[in-house]
This record gives structure tokens, C-alpha cells and sequence, in this order.
């Protein structure tokens, strides 16, 4: 299509609060508009770059025989009460009355209506494994959207989910899945996506993997270790703390630590390692206020993931009363009065001697050993992993913290939605049972935002040709000249008539625009029509990533376009793994 | 795909409370899932269908130059609010509040995103005419969903918007677009959609046009005039009433008719032609509940869509009570003392001598004369055209009124939305100026019903092969004969190899439910493996609609099914107009 035509504004400036540059060259070249805060709609560039992903993502579904089916956008209350996620789930559930009062949804996720179309054909073990998938509009009532297509509150996904009658099944199947979930990274251009172990949240499930792309401006934190490869996210990181080189047992003595606000203070006041310091983390659990009290090492942080996983209740921040009994600032395990729940994390066990607050102002114990001085207590891992930490499977120091933003995801649902919506078939015995299920997720625009994210210079994105928009960005550098017009018009029909994706550019602009706007397109391809080198007989090619950069003869550029464009797919291709 | 793996269910029992065929075969036949009144989930076979009426939409937009955008479900209400139809739409439009408390809608239709998206590219002359369209889901609270995928609460719908700087730009676009969705329905296998013209209703605007697939299940009604070829739906057709022929004038005169509860008892009973009565048919306004009363010809009808257009105003059937001043009954124009609004339909002009209601219960007048008893009145056009009428067109008693089911419509918008919404342009002499919008749609869902409903026999659906969900089913009537297995598997194979689509029935079942599967997914080719045949060396090749219904030598099956699909999709590109 024509440059000329194509509905959209191109800016030179950086748009107004927006920091990602994914974010910043959708903005800039004309990919999406905002409508309301986490809600976009797509320009022809971003909508034909969502397209080809999808294409990816169908011929992959197709690879692991995956069904395309389509659930709607809107469901009823009743079936997400089947689930119990109607309760369970928080404000980023929206939730309205239709005209007849009844409760509706807006589906955020698609697991109820999965198996309610699916209950039906599950009822005999015959029809067992398959698996159904659908790419639609989903809604999440984010209270912070961000970052342009990264977070956002309406979105496209591709969402799969597969029924089995036996574990080994699921896993068989989720291997293939995770295999196919590489392919469409690499197929996408970023074949670094790496896959780490998750916690599965509000999804459930035991087991289930993040697809992570590396990057600094990346929400999530990735725990990686380079020595045996291991990755998790934080959530799923077993932290593992080596006190064996702490301090011998010594006596209990209260001190006096006045004007120590926080335990760097009290064990710099008492010259005391921080490593041998207890400090208190307060929470309060949402349902009823309770508090809990997390005691852990003064140089660790609590991860409330792993703290609302184990107590199976979510939790805030408390507000310290003077009712509560906690003594804000000097709240320690010893003499601890307070009405409230107490965990101990495991990055105390094994210190012989700590300094921890006395529960009282301006005084904290010394010497305090837990066992001695407290009895018996369990430790609960529920700190935060920690760079150059333990590994916990190849056990060395070697612990990494790396940003990354999710790309995908992958669940082991086992029998959540199955047992609450009470789906069963009768099994080769006769017996009634209950399925397996698993789930698997991508964002579309995301991976879009992600491909731009990895591949783009200071000027705008460089699409990888499998997902770009067009594969070639034709120039005319003067519309006015006649011969240099009708050699880019010719070219044009020609590059369409094989089939080609071409976009235009026929404008009467400056070089300088025509340039900075095929940057913000970043098409990878670009046949450029100048009258200075068409003097000579020649036609410039080059690619947006200028690894080619040259001049053909005019008379071949058809051909060598074309040659150029199967190149760069070829190097895509090199990048994807077997199908297993 | 094997059939044995297809997730849903078919059924041989018509399922309660389906009325018309598709809603029947969509059940029966294991399309859609019903997940709330008026909202369903798609099987593949459905989904299928719709990606290939979704590949028709795409390229027909592309033949008329209108580029694939994406607007989102959920709009904020102010974007509403810009164009006035947060207020003027009615309960169809689903509001409700985000977590932060902002009103937000389910986008219904998508002229405000369209303007929104449209308008920083919009401002210079030079850039018009364009126009955006996309796919998308769309949600209407309907009161009544019915009838399957006909009349839903939730749709996938291609909606497309063309900006203008000239009606006489907006008529040529609007002219080409015509032209392509006839090109629509007759790739779609529908060829006899008609386009009538149409009430704007709230979508706004002058001139527009509805595509009407004539069928005895539909919800419209249609006027069309065989003789001339006029069309329009029954808002729109100008009702035209010759009273050439009525008696001349007469005394006034108040007589008694007791008893008599309509108009028709009173003319019985008067002994006097229902062409020379008046009946008045009364409402209130929804707004301020004043009565209106219609004033029209006995033996016509209201059309409430024509009353509402004049008034400018919704109006519901009146609750007549006593204070009303309102003589049920006996509601008639001459002494009509009640406080409210009189309109005179034009079915009562030239009219000389009435039978009327006195405004006394049991009692009327003859001998009305409008002129001399009232004075001079307007008539304005509210009643509904009937069988045997005047055509609007070439003026001959020659009106039909047909049902049919609305399966896209275009518009002629004008000004409403860019005037509302504030969306200018400046113009080649500098001056500022407002663009002029059209818009078109199709329900991509609704198109599937429509070509099911035109297409099947008793027992399922007989899919064109431009949509059809597969275009063979391969059936294998032995299982258990190696032979016949064997080569049912190598036509498989060989089949998908030629990119044909395939569904494969390789179950072992009764030959009677394996037709019956076939017959209900409605595959226009049909391969089947016999033993029988298969001794002779030949395989059965058919069509659903049994034009063909032979076999063929087992070597040439290949070929010959390739050669059957072509001549199937032939047969519907002889049907498509050429581009204009």
C-alpha cells in the first residue's frame, strides 16, 4: 500500500510519559493509539504485525493438534461460582449486571468456559487427550497499566487448554507444548526467550513456567543461574541461606539502642553483622485483619508471594495500633506478646547468636538463640532469593537477579477446574473420573511490544521479516523526477505482483522525513529510488539492520529483493528448534 | 483432522426450544454452545466458518482500499458521551464502572473508536478519502436474543468507516462498497441477498441500505415491488393510500354503537366499508409519558419506527386511564378533548366521509368530514405499507411483502458523529471543515446462519465450498477391513498433502451415523471407502447436495476430488459480479 494513504501519524519527538522504548516507538511510528488507560486501539502497522503472529501461533497450535475454537468475551457470574474464582479473584475481575440483572464477566482468563464446552465430549475416556485453544479479546481490570502494550487492560491472547486422564499424559503433552512455545519465540525473532519455573497464582495449578525475555525494563525478576542454568521467577526460587560460618551461642542481653530506626542502625550502633539480625516484617491478612509477624535475617526481604502462598490468604501491609501490642521498631521474637501469628523464614535457621528487638523502645535483645531461647520453632522459606545467593539446584554461589517481561505461560492445572465444575468421564473400567487439565498463554500484543523491545536502534524497531508489517519499505526520493517515479512504480507493481508486501513511501517529503519514517516503521527490507544512482543503471538495497547495504542494477532488483527476503527468513528458520 | 478427535457433539434429536433450521443445525451439529441467553461459544467446525467468511471480508476490503485496524471491546463512556449516544442509546448499551469509578461501555458498534482513531490523520484535505475497517467482537444487551447465531448478544462483526470531503466522494466509495458486499454474500455462497433501502435508526444518518437474505424465518419485514425492483424495508417504504374511490360527503352524525369493541365490529355493525373508518391507536412518549394518539385509516397499522422518527422521540403503547381524558374505544378526532398529541396518518387523506369514535363510550359518528368538521390538518406518513399496495416507485398496486434476515447493512452518514465529535480538517483553501463519514457492516456469525439457512436439507447444512468448515470428508466405512483402512488412510494423507482440507471419519461406527455425522457438518465433497466398491477398484465421490453421486477408479481419486473442489468453487465465482 501507499505510504501516502496509510491512516496514522508518525512523530519525531518522544511522546510525553512513556519510558520503555517498545512503548515510545508505538507511540512515535503509529502503531496504537490510547483510548482510555491500558486500553488501545491498533493502526494498520501494529494490526498487520498482531496478524502475522497469530498465523505463527495458529500453525503452531496446529503442531501440537490444538483445535481453534472461540469463547466469548462476556460470561456469565454462574460459571466462574462453578470454579469459585467468582469469589476468589480480585477487583481485576470485572464484574457487571446485564439489562436482566443477571451477573456477568469480563473474561480475564478462559478456563471455566474451556470446560464448559468441552464437558460434553470429555464424558468418555475414548475422546481423551485434546486440547482447544482460541485467540480473542480478553479484559483484566489492571489498576496500574503500563509501559504501552506490555500491560494493559484489554488484550488479544492465545489461549490453550488440553484435557488428559493421567498426569504422565499432561506432562507428555506439556513437553510438547513448551516445545512449541520455544518455536513461536524463535519464529517471532527472539529466540532468547528463556522459560523459568513460576508460581501459578490466581491460575492454580502445581506446576507451570514463565517464557521470559531478558530485559531491563522488564516487570518480573528472573533468578538465573549461568554455572547449571537454572531459572526461576522469585515466587518459585527456593531461597537457601548458609549460616554455617555465624558467631557460637552467647548470652541473652537486652541493650539499649536509642535512635535506631531500622536494624542497619541497631547492628551498626551495636557493631554487630547484619547477618546475625533478626528483624520483623508486619502484615495484616485482608479477610480479617489479623496480624502476622515475618522474623527473618535483617539483610533479607520478605517475597509476599510466598508468604500469601503459605498462608493461603492474601495480606497488606499492617497498620501497627498501640492495641495490636507490637512494639513498631523494636518487635522481636523473644517476649513477643502481641495477639498475632508469628513465621519464622528460614534465613534464621542456624544463627547461633542475634540481635533482634526486645519489644519494648529503644531496647533490643543480644545473644538470642532461637532454640534456646524460644523452643522449637519451623521455618518457612519466604524471603526473596538474592544475588550471588545459593543456587538451589546446582547449590553454588552463582545466584543472578536479571529483569525480564513475560511473554508466555504454561500450567499444570491438574484437577482445579475439573473437580469444582465437577467434569468427569468414564473411564476403560467404568469408573467415573476426573480430567487433567493444562493451560498455555500468550499475549499477542505483548510478544509484539516484546520483538520490539529486543530488536530496535535509537530510531524505531527493526522487525524481524516473519512478523513485520511489510517486507519491503519502497523509497522514491523524488516523486518529481519523472524517470525516478515511474522506475519506483514499476518496482511497486512488479514486488506486488510476486506477492510481496510492499509499503510506498510516493510522498513529496525530504529525504530526512521519507528516511526517519521508514525507521519508525522498521520494515527490513528497503529498496530506495534515487535519481543519482538510477543515472548509473542501479537501485539501492539495504535492510533497517544495515547488515546489507548496496546498490543493484536496476534490472535485477526484483529478483535480488526477493533472494533478500528469503535470506532473512532462512536465518529465522536456522533459529527454531525441531518440532519433538 | 480426524473426525474422532473433533471436540463436540452431534446430535440426532432436534433440540427443544430451536425454531428456525440454523439455530437446529448449529446445536445439532455440534457448532456453537450456548453459554448464556443470547452468547455462545464456537466449535472448530463453526470457527472455521467464520475465519473463512473473515478471509472474504479481508480481501473485499482490501478491492475497495480500506485498511484492517483494531478497536477495543471496552470504550470509555466520555468517548460516548462526545457523540451524545451515552444518553440517546438505550439498555443495549452496556455501561458499567472500572475499578476506579470511570463509566465505560461494551462497544456496540464502533463509529466514535472509528472518529477517535481517524482524527489526527484527518486533518488536511490531502489525506482524504480513507477508511479503516476491523474484525472484532461486539456486544449488544439485546432484550430478546433468539434463534441461534441469527439475533445475539455477543458477535464477531466486520465494521468499516470511510471519511470524505465531499458527499458526491462519499456516494462514489458508498456506491463501491455496495458493489463489494454483493461480491460478499455471493462468494459466500448467498447470492440472492437483496439490498434494500433503510431506516438509519441509531446508527444515524440519511441514506442507507440493508442486505436481505429472503427467508420465511427472518425478522424483517421487506416491501418489494416485482414489477419495478424496489425495495425497502418497511420503516422505510413511504406508505401511499389512493381514496379516490370513497363515497362523497355526508352529514355528521352521532349514532349509537353499543357492543362494539374494534373498528372492524363497528363498521359491521354501521354496515359501512373499514376503508372509510378511522381507528386511533394511542401511546405516550417513554420520556414524559404525554399521550399521543394516531388517527389512521381502519384497516392499516402503525409503524412505530415512522412515529418515533417524526416525533423524534421513543414511545411505548399508552396505559389509557381515566384521568387521560381518553374515551378507550371510542377515541375518535371530533370532539377530542383529551389533553395530548393528535397525528393524522396519510391513509385518512382525501377521505370525505369517516366513521370515527365519538370520544363517548358506545357511541361513533359517520359522515366525518376532516376538512369541514376539523379544518385543515397534516397528514403525516406513519402507517405500514400492505400487501397489494402502491409502489412507492412505479406507482402500480403491486407491493409484496417478504420476511428476511438482515445480513449487513451500510450507511451514509453525513456529518453526525465528525460534527459531535469535533473531528475538522483543513481544507485546500485553508478553511476548516467537517468530514463526511460512512459506515458498513456485517455479523460474521450472522453471515453463517444465513448461508445455513439457505442452504441445507432435512438433515444439516450443505456448505458452499467458499466457507464450508472442510472441503472433503473422507469416510471410511470399514475400520476393521486392513484394506479398506489402508486406503482411506492414503487418501488421507494424500489429500492433506494437497493442501487440500480434510476431515477424516475414521470411527467405527454404523454406516447410518457416520452419514448422519457427514450430513450434519455439511462438507460439500464426500470420499467414501467401501469394501464393496473397493473390490471393484473404485471409491464413492459425492457431493451433500447429491448433484454428485457416483465413483470413480480408486487411481484417479485424488485427481477427481481436486478436480470437483475446482469445479465447486467455479461454480460460485460465475456468481460474483465483477469490481466495480
Amino acid at each position: 500500500m501507499k505510504l501516502s494513504k496509510l491512516v496514522g501519524i508518525r512523530y519525531k519527538e518522544n511522546p510525553a510519559d512513556c519510558i520503555i522504548d517498545s512503548h515510545i516507538f508505538s507511540i512515535r511510528g503509529g502503531y496504537i493509539k490510547q483510548v482510555s488507560n491500558g486500553i488501545f486501539s491498533l493502526y494498520t502497522p501494529m494490526k498487520r504485525v498482531t496478524s502475522k503472529i497469530e498465523g505463527i501461533l495458529r500453525e503452531e497450535m496446529e503442531n501440537v493438534e490444538c483445535q481453534e475454537v472461540m469463547f466469548p468475551v462476556v460470561l456469565p457470574g454462574s460459571l466462574w461460582e462453578e470454579s469459585g474464582r467468582y469469589e476468589s479473584v480480585g477487583d481485576e475481575l470485572l464484574r457487571f449486571n446485564d439489562r436482566s440483572g443477571t451477573p456477568m464477566v469480563l473474561g480475564m482468563t478462559h478456563e471455566e468456559a474451556a470446560v464448559n464446552l468441552a464437558r460434553d465430549f470429555g464424558r468418555t475416556y475414548a475422546n481423551y487427550p485434546f486440547s482447544i485453544y482460541q485467540i480473542q479479546t480478553k479484559y483484566r481490570d489492571e489498576a496500574r497499566p503500563r509501559a504501552g502494550l506490555i500491560r494493559v487492560r484489554e488484550f488479544t491472547m492465545k489461549d490453550a487448554y488440553s484435557f488428559h486422564t493421567s498426569q504422565e499424559d499432561l506432562e507428555k503433552y506439556y513437553d510438547k507444548m513448551a516445545n512449541v512455545y520455544f518455536r513461536i519465540f524463535q519464529r517471532a525473532g527472539i529466540p532468547d526467550v528463556i522459560s523459568v519455573k513460576s508460581d501459578s497464582g490466581m491460575i492454580g495449578g502445581s506446576v507451570s513456567h514463565e517464557y521470559m525475555l531478558l530485559a531491563d525494563c522488564g516487570e518480573d525478576s528472573i533468578v538465573l543461574c549461568d554455572d547449571c542454568g537454572y531459572s526461576a521467577n522469585m515466587e518459585a526460587a527456593d531461597t537457601i541461606v548458609d549460616n554455617s560460618g555465624c558467631s557460637g551461642m552467647t548470652e541473652l542481653k537486652k541493650v539499649s539502642t536509642p535512635c535506631c530506626k531500622t536494624i542497619e542502625d541497631v547492628c551498626k550502633f551495636l557493631n554487630s553483622p547484619v547477618e546475625e539480625s533478626c528483624k520483623a516484617v508486619m502484615y495484616q491478612i485482608n479477610a480479617t485483619d489479623e496480624y502476622v509477624i515475618v522474623f527473618l535475617r535483617g539483610d533479607y526481604e520478605v517475597n509476599e508471594t510466598k508468604l500469601t502462598n503459605y498462608l493461603g490468604e492474601k495480606v497488606h501491609a499492617a497498620e501497627v495500633t498501640p492495641e495490636s501490642g507490637i512494639v513498631a521498631g523494636f518487635c522481636g521474637p523473644y517476649n513477643q506478646n502481641a495477639k498475632c501469628r508469628i513465621i519464622y523464614d528460614k534465613s534464621l535457621e542456624g544463627i547461633e547468636s542475634l540481635c533482634a528487638g526486645a519489644n519494648e523502645t529503644d531496647y533490643h535483645y543480644t545473644g538470642l538463640n532461637i532454640k534456646r531461647d524460644i523452643g522449637d520453632v519451623e521455618y518457612i522459606d519466604v524471603s526473596k532469593i538474592q544475588t550471588g545467593g545459593i543456587c538451589p539446584c546446582c547449590g553454588k554461589k552463582t545466584i543472578k537477579i536479571s529483569r525480564g517481561i513475560e511473554a508466555g505461560n504454561i500450567f499444570q492445572l491438574g484437577t482445579k477446574y475439573t473437580d469444582s465444575m465437577e467434569m468427569t468421564y468414564t473411564d476403560e473400567d467404568g469408573t467415573s473420573k476426573t480430567p487433567i487439565m493444562g493451560c498455555y498463554g500468550i499475549g499477542v500484543g505483548r510478544l509484539a511490544a516484546c520483538v520490539m523491545e529486543a530488536h530496535h536502534d535509537d530510531k524505531g524497531p527493526i522487525w524481524p521479516i516473519s512478523i513485520a508489517p511489510w517486507q519491503v519499505h519502497l523509497c522514491c526520493m523524488r516523486v518529481d523526477d519523472e524517470e525516478c517515479k515511474a522506475e519506483a512504480d514499476r518496482i511497486y507493481c512488479e514486488l506486488k505482483k510476486e506477492g510481496i508486501e510492499v509499503i510506498y513511501d510516493d510522498r513529496d517529503v525530504r529525504a530526512g522525513a521519507m528516511f526517519a519514517d521508514a525507521d519508525l516503521l522498521g520494515v527490513p527490507v528497503r529498496v530506495t529510488v534515487g535519481p543519482k544512482a538510477l543515472k548509473e543503471g542501479e537501485i539501492e538495497l539495504s535492510t533497517r539492520d544495515k547488515s546489507v547495504n548496496g546498490r543493484v542494477k536496476k534490472e535485477d532488483i526484483i529478483k535480488e529483493t526477493k533472494a533478500l527476503i528469503a535470506k532473512l527468513f532462512e536465518d529465522i528458520d536456522k533459529t527454531v528448534s525441531p518440532l519433538i
